[in-house]
């Protein structure tokens, strides 16, 4: 084990005095009923207290758990307390390394949070046992500091995202401080080591703090990390040069390093307020140096230290069950029974199996226990966004097809306003727009009008809307935008993530794991509906025209249809009134993920607000101003149209539009039905989705037999995936994005993909029910056509005029 | 701009008297050509010397690229030019913002690889318009370095993957030099600052360097970056605390810069190969500190400085396109030709086009010129691998179904023979594993018998196979280890990358980068075709014991699914045996992206080696030992089965086998036939996937219009997507995992995700053709069963002994 910094011990010794001797006991006992806890959740299925030996019976069959990382999330977790005791700062504890989840249930359960929030687990022998017997095991609670567990922001299964949540938590939380455990092995992933750069992010003046707490005990799974083999100067140096002021505390004697973290955290929170009353009384120092400790203790402190002779603690060994034969091997056995009752849990426990009161008094009041704030329980203190009416965003719309807007610039207008009314006096608010550096990009800079891109740093003269107290996120950083969002949002506040459609994959898997979060949290009771968490997927593979194939990718769509039909909705929104209304509909929503497709380049406009909000509500609607069926041509026995063409997206409606003007003209007299869908979910069948048609409503629009033309903004299986368990789902003809794509013209991209006007008219052709008679005639145009686009657009480098002016004439 | 320290100048300045007046004046000019052919590129359709004045028309319609990152590109790329022809070094050449395309293909144009690998694009006056009129075209070259620009091994279209591609391509390739551009932006990323821990990685003794040039301009997209605005302390402590010995040359003074980084690069060079030899003669310094640059120059440098008087150059609005009104507006117009003739092209160009003889000898000869070096066209560098037979590591299966094993660890064994036969006299060698810390616990430990983990540090006793010339690759970070393994790859080694399945899609944007580039390389004939990427997803959702929900997510399956075919396949081998089998095959392949899906937990095993590699080769096939077809029962006129019961997947193979021996045990007589199926791509119609079975093939397994219960490893409509266009795939009913899962048992999981024997029989019984006459006691059966698990679980904390033992008994 190395030491700290001698400086950093010698710093905290001046302040010990504060902590006495009979309080560092106190921790003591409470650490030792928390590890306790910890030991008996992954092994005891009986005997919980120990009131008699042990025997292998006492053991459950599967020992499934990670001992390592408990110890040291447990005493972290006693200090907090005691800080929280004296200070009265609400904290929210994030334990990076969540597979500690018993040490965060122990410490949750000795405040009594968890006996409040789940009463069967009582604070008795009997809720002992329960407490032991649920863990890891069927129909219990699951390994992690999953959201079951009280207090709890983030999971830490799938490691990488502590910091950014404790910053997202932190955002426009002037009071609250986020103390934040980082595994040295997390702290090997990409996203960690992009999150520590919140310095340059945090606004004292009305950000609350993020305390990072480095926990180096050395290990990941079974080898050593690259920071638990640096010395005290790198890591500082690490640390030191993103905004940070590192103190460490190190050791293996628990005396030692409790009152060495005692100190290092009652000088970090002094710091703390200290930074944030400086800059709250107008001063702007824009480098204070944010404290973070980094701690070095022993894996598996406390916990077996040789078995079968081989080292354990303070090695990779302890990770997850140092003690594998409990069940059947009694040296194996022996040494459990002696590992637990090293910790006394007569001393720690009544009669009846409740914590001692001494130790019960070490926990904080009501909702300033951890496992109780409502920080970490964010639905309680939510209050609905209070959104202006839809009337001053909306486009002018003289008639569909003919007019071209930037569709997401209105919903930058809506953006800008929702800021303007939530913004609180201190500066702070309750809604945030995160981007990877492309709110300009994507034509969302009407929010500049209100607020600002938000740097730690003096803006120059050349820069644009930059400020230490902007409030728009704009870091070249997916996995931050989206992790920092999921946090503010699980805090309790609103807010929108946008992004180039391409690269929402870089954070596909938070989106996954966000999703999960969801789904389960809805199973409890306790806690209280989040706003939803809503991506805008823009330049997306269709015109993202400065770019190549590297930035053409619509694969979001496919990471989220597989998930939790309760929680994932995806929007395509053809215009900008249609993305107004649904991004209304979204930004009031709670516990869901919004996909909201929609392209930031000039595009034709259909729907005016009134029939947008309408087409929206339906999901899907007939466009029977751009179908034929009305018209009369020939007789169809069934009255049913001769084809339909679906579209969703933006580009898909208008190649659908192009087309379907291209048949009215050229083949008039077939019966031909238009349909726009942009609830993308409601092609499911009713059973598998809350959005799902109804097979009437789905027939109804889609008939029972006519063949469907579709145009779609994805991949076109994604489509056929959705409409298993359809009526005749064989007729669906999807076209869509296939992985044909370069830095090309925007009809270039579509002709590529086969979803062009004249590709959609030629299959169209194809499937129709009757064969119409000018049919060759138009089928010989449209591969005219085509071949005439290869050649004209390598000759001119840019569309061919009645494809890049087209407009609906109907 | 802030000043570089001093330090670093001075340092610089000591070396200045090997670099001429002339040879400065000479690469300002290589400099000024390379510029002004990237503003070719980005603006001109005709007039491309500016042998007239210019006009609007000779502008190009769209003007699509990124200027900004160019200049500093260019000025990197005519350094590395001299060093190279000073030290005869290889180098590869990556460019972190790949936007930069135009640099990079000016600078392999110019040095003649260009016009080598693409004729038409000729050293004269046609082939610079060709040059201009392709970039950013339909029909022409994308915007960014892909992989149509030669010595290009990197795109920077997705931003974060720079140093991780150096990093790979380094590894085991001694001589090999990776300059390596990290933008200030893409610095910001995740992944990017995660991978600057290359020192604690990176073995002098037998890989090569990495020389990573941070590119301070300031700026991302439209806001300052973070580093843009720390002091150098601040970024020299970051780079210092990982290992790096970081170097500042900054200015806007060409001459100056040019001077700086001439002395910069010499220095590093000279310190890189100091560092190599002592490592190679036997000394053992971990900590070298590995040379680093840091250049601060201005965005958009030698550009327009103010544009309608607002300042551009310098700052973020030289990103893209600094002049957008050229096609109309006059003043933009003399802009821009000022801007270009600036540049002095009739001193550059010869009369026929062709670069001038002076600037031409500046290149280096052959294959040591950066777009020409075989590093970065790895499959003219790669050899096949040389794998053992098999025989020696199959698992002995006396009969189907009847014994356990780990199914990973026999692949272990191979892999660790694979290590053996690969590895060559300096320590070094062609195959590596990459294994986010989890190698042992994915049970493939067999390969540290013959090395270890790779650390830059010292081993201490409790450490298990660690050294710093190991060459297990076990980083926490799934981007690092993907990114590593794609550049080991496509500078012509082999490997695989075993990751946790869920976390598998923390990395997936980089799977589906990597299957875009193979794509398109295929379709270059000058690139030679190299090792596929095999990714081993193991620790899969069924069966990821001590963890939960967040470690249950088989979605990187849907990611691929859509992409290229050409490219992607996906695996599913039920045992140990057809792992290998599968294994061998992916291992031998090039170009493809196999995705290979196997539990590492005790499982039933099958088949034998030889049976195994022929259902591997059929791709799917019926086990009829399994099924009831050939036994009398009632009799069906169509001698087809009554129910086809099929499977893909470890544990829905069991399940299926399970559920097939119930219906062989209670309704004999009804025909059941079980189809296991290990080449999902096999499911896809012919025409869609060149895996695609024949309908003939398709029809032959599953029949023409009987039930299909599918038991799949991942979601069930995953399946039928690829359905699509199949005879009759209404009558495919696909159990798998559907979101549903916890910390449980195993048969608890296929409980949840309703995919359990019991569930596949009764929706057997239910689908069946003819109805059986015990169905309904069976059925009875079944539901019992279930409510009898529900009970036993939760007592005994363990599964049923009729599930947790059951074998096959036929
Ligand atoms: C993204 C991701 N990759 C891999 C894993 C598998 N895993 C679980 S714990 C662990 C090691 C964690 O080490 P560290 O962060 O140091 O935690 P501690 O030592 O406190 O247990 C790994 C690799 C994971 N949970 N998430
Ligand atoms: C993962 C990802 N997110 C977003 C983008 C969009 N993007 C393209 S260039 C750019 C800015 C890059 O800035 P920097 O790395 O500093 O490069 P330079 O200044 O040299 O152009 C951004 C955000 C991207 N290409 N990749
Ligand atoms: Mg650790
Ligand atoms: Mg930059």
């Amino acid at each position: 084990m190395r030491q700290g910094r001698s400086m950093a011990m010698r710093e905290g010794t001046a302040e010990l005095t504060e902590y006495s001797a009979d309080d560092l006991e106190l921790d003591l006992r409470w650490w030792a009923a928390a590890n306790y806890l910890t030991v008996g959740q992954i092994y005891l299925r009986d005997n919980a207290l120990l009131r008699r030996p042990l025997q292998h019976s006492d053991v459950k069959p599967r020992l499934l758990g990670h001992w390592g990382t408990s110890p040291g999330l447990s005493a972290l977790y006693v200090q907090l307390n005691r800080l929280i005791r004296r200070t009265g700062t609400p904290c929210v504890y994030i334990a990076g390394p969540g597979h500690g989840g018993p040490a965060l249930v122990a410490g949750t359960y000795l405040e009594g949070t968890y006996s409040e929030v789940y009463p069967a687990v009582s604070q008795d022998a009997e809720g002992v046992l329960r407490l032991f017997r649920q863990f890891s095991s069927p129909g219990g609670i699951p390994s992690h500091v999953s959201v079951q567990t009280p207090g709890s922001i983030h999971e830490g299964g799938e490691l990488g995202y502590a910091l950014v949540h404790a910053a997202g938590a932190a955002f426009d939380s002037p009071d609250l401080l986020v103390a934040c455990v980082v595994g040295d092995g997390e702290a090997e992933t990409g996203p960690l080591s992009g999150s520590w750069k919140i310095p340059a992010f945090l606004d004292a003046r009305r950000d609350g703090a993020v305390l990072p707490v480095l926990h180096l005990n050395g290990y990941k799974i079974s080898s050593p990390t690259v920071w638990g083999r640096s010395s005290d100067d790198e890591v500082a140096g690490y640390l030191t040069s993103q905004g940070w002021a590192p103190v460490f505390v190190a050791g293996d004697d628990p005396r030692q390093v409790f009152r060495d973290l005692e100190a290092a955290l009652r000088t970090a929170h002094d710091r703390i307020r200290e930074i944030q009353a400086a800059a709250r009384h107008g001063g702007e120092d824009l480098r204070p140096g944010w404290p973070a400790i980094v701690l070095r203790t022993p894996k598996g402190w406390t916990g077996p230290d040789e078995v079968d002779g081989v080292q354990v603690q303070g090695t990779f060994r302890a990770h997850q069950v140092p003690l594998s034969g409990v069940q059947t091997d009694d040296a194996h056995l022996a040494l459990l029974e002696d590992w637990m009752r090293s910790y006394s849990p007569e001393t720690l426990f009544t009669d009846d199996g409740a914590l001692v009161p001494e130790l019960a008094a070490l926990a904080p009041d009501g909702d300033l226990r951890m496992g109780a704030t409502p920080y970490a329980n964010g639905g309680r203190r939510r209050t609905p966004l209070d959104l202006p009416p839809l009337e001053t965003y909306a486009v002018d719309v003289p008639s569909p097809g003919t007019t071209f807007h930037q569709t997401t610039h209105p919903l930058g207008e809506l953006l800008r306003d929702v800021y303007a009314r939530t913004t609180t006096a201190d500066g702070g608010g309750t809604f945030r727009l995160f981007c990877p550096d492309e709110t300009a990009s994507n034509r969302l800079q009407a929010v500049f009008e209100v607020t600002d891109r938000c740097l730690q740093a003096e803006a120059l003269p050349t820069d644009e809307h930059l400020s230490p107290h902007g409030r728009v996120m704009e870091v070249l950083s997916e996995h931050l935008c989206q992790g920092w969002l999921e946090a503010y949002l699980l805090s309790g506040r609103h807010g929108v993530f946008a992004t180039y459609e391409a690269f929402a994959m870089v954070s596909a898997s938070m989106v996954i794991q966000h999703v999960k979060w969801l789904q389960h949290a809805a199973t409890l009771p306790w806690r209280a509906p989040v706003s939803s968490l809503t991506i805008l997927l823009t330049s997306t593979c269709w015109r993202n025209d400065h770019n190549g194939f590297s930035h053409q990718g619509p694969g979001l769509l496919d990471t989220v249809i597989p998930l939790s039909p309760d929680v994932v909705r995806v929007w395509l929104p053809p215009d900008a009134n249609t993305l107004l209304s649904v991004a209304d509909h979204c930004l009031r929503s709670t516990d869901h993920v919004n996909l909201l497709i929609a392209d930031k380049q000039p595009h034709l406009q259909y729907l005016t607000l009134e029939e947008a909000a309408a087409h929206a509500a339906a999901g899907a609607s007939v466009w029977s101003w751009a179908g034929t069926e009305g018209e009369d041509g020939g007789v169809d026995v069934r009255g049913e149209p001769d084809i339909v063409l679906a579209s969703a997206g933006d580009v898909p409606t208008m190649e659908t539009l192009a087309a379907a003007e291209l048949l009215r003209q050229w083949v008039p007299y077939l019966r031909v039905r238009v349909v726009n869908v942009i609830d993308l979910m409601a092609l499911l069948p009713q059973d598998d989705h809350p959005h799902g048609f109804s097979e009437d409503r789905f027939l109804e629009l889609f008939t029972r037999d006519t063949d469907v033309i579709v145009a779609f903004h994805g991949y076109p299986r994604a489509v056929h995936q959705l409409l298993h368990g359809r009526t005749n789902p064989g007729r669906f003809h999807v076209r869509g994005f296939e992985e044909q794509g370069t830095t090309t013209t925007p009809f270039d991209m579509v002709v590529l993909n086969r979803m062009s006007r004249y590709h959609l008219v030629l299959e169209a052709l194809r499937r129709s029910r009757r064969v119409p008679e000018r049919g060759e005639e138009l089928a010989r145009f449209c591969r005219d056509q085509l071949a005439r686009h290869a050649g004209y657009v390598r000759e001119h480098l840019e569309d061919m005029p009645e494809v890049r002016d087209w407009t609906w004439g109907g």
